[in-house]
């Protein structure tokens, strides 16, 4: 069986996802992320499969990033976190997409990166409950998302 | 007295850190970071004192986020790492500035981020030692980073 990327599956199947989906970009797909905790997290997705930035074209480039800082504004707008973290990585899957995790005041990490109690919660159930909890249902949160990014005339694809 | 912003501070003294100078770009200036065990590692920070991507002017961001680009594809160029990680945190310094981590590929935690190896160096100096060691010296990096600077017709400030 072929390998396929678990990304390109993802975006191929985004009517079985529509409950995550807090936007359609024209360069890009954004969902509602795992970790709730950090209310509004999101991760978004480029909709062509490239590993690193500099191999996408110029324009194509400009549009991805841009579409990035405008979800990461419409975060700030729906919850006002402490601080936005962006973090492209791609070392599990080598797909361009940013990870866009809001920061809160309360967090007794807020100055070290996520990836600690993430890394924690993988090995401890607590903390993944913690990490998963929401303040706000799900719906409730893609749906202040969306206002923000409608109220940003973000494009719409 | 005071409270000053370390990296508008960095950004004033220039002159006495020549030797981790990498680039001077319009909008940011490139700074050889500590860890060397990921060589070619860089921290991009931008001229302007502004704490999240959103907040600065559309141009003045575009050509930020370029810069961004330009210098990963350099560090691609001179090294030719497995993956590069780029990452805008500011949780402890809020002015904008870029983190790019280029991943080795014989590095044992290469599926995580950088900062679990990090976390730990913080506790652990044979892990600091370890993470600050090079393959080449210093000097020799900042050649190699300049050297694909000039290829790519950087713009320099």
């Amino acid at each position: 069986m072929a390998m396929t990327c678990p990304l390109c599956d993802k975006l191929a199947r985004l009517h079985e996802l529509a409950d995550d989906v807090v936007w359609q970009f024209p360069c890009s797909v954004a969902f509602l992320g795992p970790w709730q905790y950090y209310t509004g997290y999101c991760v978004l997705v480029s909709r062509s499969h490239c590993t690193e930035l500099h191999r996408l074209p110029k324009d194509a480039r400009a549009a991805f990033m841009e579409e990035m800082v405008t979800l990461s504004h419409a975060i700030d707008l729906a919850f006002r976190p402490l601080k936005l973290n962006c973090k492209s990585l791609g070392n599990q899957v080598a797909h361009l997409h940013w990870h866009l995790s809001p920061r809160r005041q309360d967090d007794r990490d807020m100055l070290k990166p996520v990836w600690l109690a993430l890394d924690r919660a993988e090995r401890d159930d607590g903390e993944k409950r913690r990490l998963h909890s929401t303040s706000l249902p799900r719906p409730e949160i893609v749906a202040r998302l969306h206002d923000a990014l409608k109220q940003l005339h973000a494009p719409n694809a």
